[in-house]
């Protein structure tokens, strides 16, 4: 382990590396492009309908929008000041966003999704395979704003 | 924006801040505490019965294992190497975990969940709430050692 992951740990962040980006985004599907150095990570993604996506949001990625913690969310319809881990506004302490899409085709080093809600050019940190066992609970309770 | 960030844009990495971390990690349920200071961001989270913890899998935070893209599932019966993309190995280039959970009960800075597969002290890096018209995807296709 290098120096600066052991610094990293006793400090209270770390790094994440980019392993690739969002290459186009359109409404009826968006193009991963996955890094040629880390397109063997893909190895039998073939296999999974659906896919989690990890991606960083760039263009969130300020001071000021990392130390905001209360926001509106745009969906309520009522003004109500939201905590930022009580709903999905892209403005949070970190820039994280994660999207369920379905994997339409792999073709070596991208993969062409279905339902990616992220801008063109924002990085990618994460792919993992979407698992219904772990990952759905269909009936989960929402409160209405957020349906 | 700080100088740091810019850099950060133009590299190929960020930095991710951790909110809180894993307090205790039982059978029936475990304990996430969030530092006071993004106490706030939790405002109104008890709307929902589930969340989804994204955590630094800090176990895994060594350069052999970030390095590494294709692993044997655990879950794989037969042996075959996989990349770190299509499985929920925690030895992958960026080691965040994602776990979805139920919110059992908040109390102040704290969160009682359960379903949380992480270790303790692992740091988090955010909170969402699950939404089961983005999240819940019943039906997708995994292979069968996944399932």
């Amino acid at each position: 382990m290098g120096k600066k992951n052991a610094k990293h740990k006793a400090e209270s962040s770390a790094e994440v590396r980019f392993i690739g980006f969002v290459e186009s985004a359109g409404e009826d599907w968006a193009r991963i492009r996955i890094y040629p150095e880390f397109c063997n990570g893909l190895k039998g993604i073939e296999g999974f309908s659906h896919l989690i996506v990890i991606y960083w949001l760039h263009l969130c990625d300020s001071e000021e929008e990392r130390r905001t913690l209360l926001v509106y969310p745009k969906r309520r319809t009522v003004n109500v000041l939201t905590g930022v881990f009580a709903c999905r506004s892209p403005t949070r302490p970190n820039p994280v966003g994660i999207c369920v899409v379905e994997l339409l085709k792999r073709e070596e080093c991208s993969l062409k999704v279905r339902g990616l809600d992220a801008f063109e050019k924002s990085p990618v940190i994460d792919i993992k395979p979407y698992i219904p066992r772990i990952d759905s609970v269909e009936k989960a309770r929402t409160p209405e704003w957020a349906c």
